[in-house]
């Protein structure tokens, strides 16, 4: 039986989702809650790899069992047994050919950021901004990346992808009082995409670079854009499924 | 010169504020920084000791140093060294016979709930209340510790203090949805006090317990009130000077 996990969790205290022999992740953890369960080696498979320190308010994961617990039942037993950090919404059985990773149609990572004095409580959840921010420029500056692109000027140079060309259907700026954030939704993103993405509109918005990102999309070259933004800022926000 | 510090942070991360050689505090993180500028041991002194895991949000400290430092700078040098989740809101210079400890008038804590889902961005920041709540009786519990009383009953039995009569000025339930905080404001606090008062409040507002304030404070005697709720909940949230 395939079950399906949607779950929230706060990176901060975790090396990311993946798997780590001698370091805490968030497949880690349920892996090895499982594998408890199970008496065997469990694996499972999530709808997108966050990085160290991202944090996710809506991801999917799911595995194959042979237990008959009654598929409701998964999230609360798995929470008895989780840290207060990784929270399971809830667990449903799916057909045996629905996979988490290829099944997505729209993913939403929505990027947090706050302005004026330092907060300690939002450490490790919002990146801290100190310079001014010329909002206007933010907002058009985010519009710039809607529609089909070639993204290899914003991804990093590890990935190892060879088709680096991506829809993104929204970009937009949400601002709260000193709370600004980014949301971003399209059909995948390239490693390290949206940090990068962030990092450009931030320098654009503080006036230390001019607005130039339809040449430096065509420019398909990372080192016009050398920064990254910190993953504690980022969310996975949502997925979307067909 | 006497420099007085007014700081935030997120304890979290801290063995509590007091130093320990062999643990991270609030004190040993500053005191450290503070030794380096003078090239020498430095000491500071808080107005209140916040134990392991507890937070501030408006927390004080002086130090004498001879160092010839712009008063107000203070603030702007130490935050550049501390790590985020302490954030030192201002510094100004006060007089030689001014002690954080000996002057405050008032003191004001928070304590943290929620209901509902967890919420793994919560972790560590506020305390989850599984179990309904029956707010009106929460409201009214709240008001029995209004007053003057001996507080035996509802500290640490650890703690050193012979006289434990302490004045509570205000003590009440502040409601956002599923946020529920109880705000304490009184001249002074035993040890884990307000923690076990939280406790009681709860097993009351959860039926668990009848209320029986009064025949409480009345016994003297903490084995009627056994728990103590976690300190992740807990934040020192306003000293008041005269």
């Amino acid at each position: 039986m395939r079950i399906l996990l949607n779950l929230s969790y706060n990176g901060h205290h975790y090396y990311g989702f993946q798997y780590q022999h001698d370091a805490r992740t968030i497949q880690g953890e349920i892996e090895a809650i499982l594998a408890e369960m199970h008496h065997r080696e469990m694996r499972i498979h999530p709808a997108s790899r966050t990085d160290r320190g991202v944090h996710a308010r809506d991801q999917y994961i799911h595995f194959d069992t042979d237990l008959t617990i009654e598929p409701a039942k998964w999230a609360y037993i798995l929470n008895t047994r989780l840290d207060d950090d990784i929270y399971i919404k809830s667990s449903m059985e799916v057909s045996p050919d629905f996979h988490v990773r290829y099944h997505p149609s729209k993913k939403t990572y929505r990027y947090k950021l706050y302005t004026g004095d330092k907060n300690p409580f939002y450490a490790h959840l919002k990146t801290h901004v100190s310079r001014e921010l010329d909002i206007e420029l933010l907002r058009k500056t985010a519009k710039d990346f809607i529609g089909t692109h070639d993204f290899t000027s914003f991804s990093s140079a590890k990935g190892v992808i060879q088709n680096r060309t991506r829809t993104i259907y929204d970009c937009h700026v949400e601002i709260d009082d000193s709370h600004i954030d980014l949301v971003i939704t399209g059909t995948g993103f390239l490693y390290n995409m949206v940090r990068i993405i962030v990092a450009y509109m931030l320098q654009v918005a503080t006036h230390e670079r001019p607005r130039d990102t339809n040449a430096i999309l065509a420019a398909r070259d990372r080192t016009h854009v050398p920064r990254t933004a910190p993953a504690h800022g980022l969310y996975l926000e949502k997925i979307e499924y067909e």
